[in-house]
């Protein structure tokens, strides 16, 4: 499915929808962060996903990390909240949907890297190296923020 | 519009739809909490209430606080993340929402206490005096995270 992102753009669409979401910030031994190139907007982006009824937020960041990059993870802590109503992410089917996102930080139990409908790559990457790399910038400062160690969540 | 509470029973009903909401614990130089009696469920609780299209997160928990307590309140940061699936609220109109809630510490600016239609009294409380009010298990809990000075956000 297709998705488009506006931030801060008057000729954005209105939202119509919000939900919960997560991104993982999960980095290897060596500080590198785990990122999966999207099929869907073509973008490199940390996993996540949309927050399903019946699960509660921790068990969706280990079905999505799971899903879009083959490995398992445990949830350590919460790195910031994004609820910008100016950033809405619009559908091919008609959902606009307002930002509402929540960063963690999660660890690596077991599993290995593949790709899958989500992510036609799964990879490593040095934090130095994100600069060469297309990534959203709401995507950058979820990073920023998850990797600066701060004394507490991010709230915006 | 009524609301029942099911907590880990298996005669719940199932949940039809996820709405993210906040609770804010704000507390006075005495260390005493912001409460409010309920009308919905007769219940002390903090104040708080669900996300709409449109506003931050941080917008939500002044939103909320303000109309009803009366208060004007600034966020301080995230203390617990709350999305138990097997924790639903059922209402009068057929909705079955999943809790979802984000708490968070807050500090008064401005305002000045006064009910509402949500809340028939609002009251400063001393924390030795919870036990004796009537709240639900789920909203001490989340007072206990916020005044217990956690390194982290609880989740759960």
């Amino acid at each position: 499915m297709g998705r488009t992102d506006y931030v801060d753009d008057p000729d954005a669409p209105s939202a119509n929808s919000v939900v919960p979401s997560v991104v993982a910030v999960v980095t290897d031994n060596g500080g590198r962060v785990l990122l999966i190139h999207k099929t869907d907007n073509n973008l490199w982006a940390l996993p996540g996903g949309g927050h399903e009824i019946g699960e509660s937020i921790a068990e969706t960041v280990v079905r999505e990390v799971k899903e879009e990059t083959g490995y398992d993870v445990v949830v350590e802590r919460v790195t910031g909240l994004y609820t910008n109503p100016r950033h809405v992410m619009a559908y091919d089917d008609g959902e606009v949907r307002q930002q509402f996102s929540i960063a963690f930080r999660a660890k690596v139990i077991g599993g290995e890297a593949r790709t899958s409908s989500e992510s036609k790559a799964v990879r490593w990457v040095d934090p130095a190296e994100l600069q060469g790399l297309d990534l959203h910038p709401s995507m950058r400062l979820r990073i920023q923020h998850a990797l600066e160690d701060r004394d507490t969540p991010y709230i915006g």
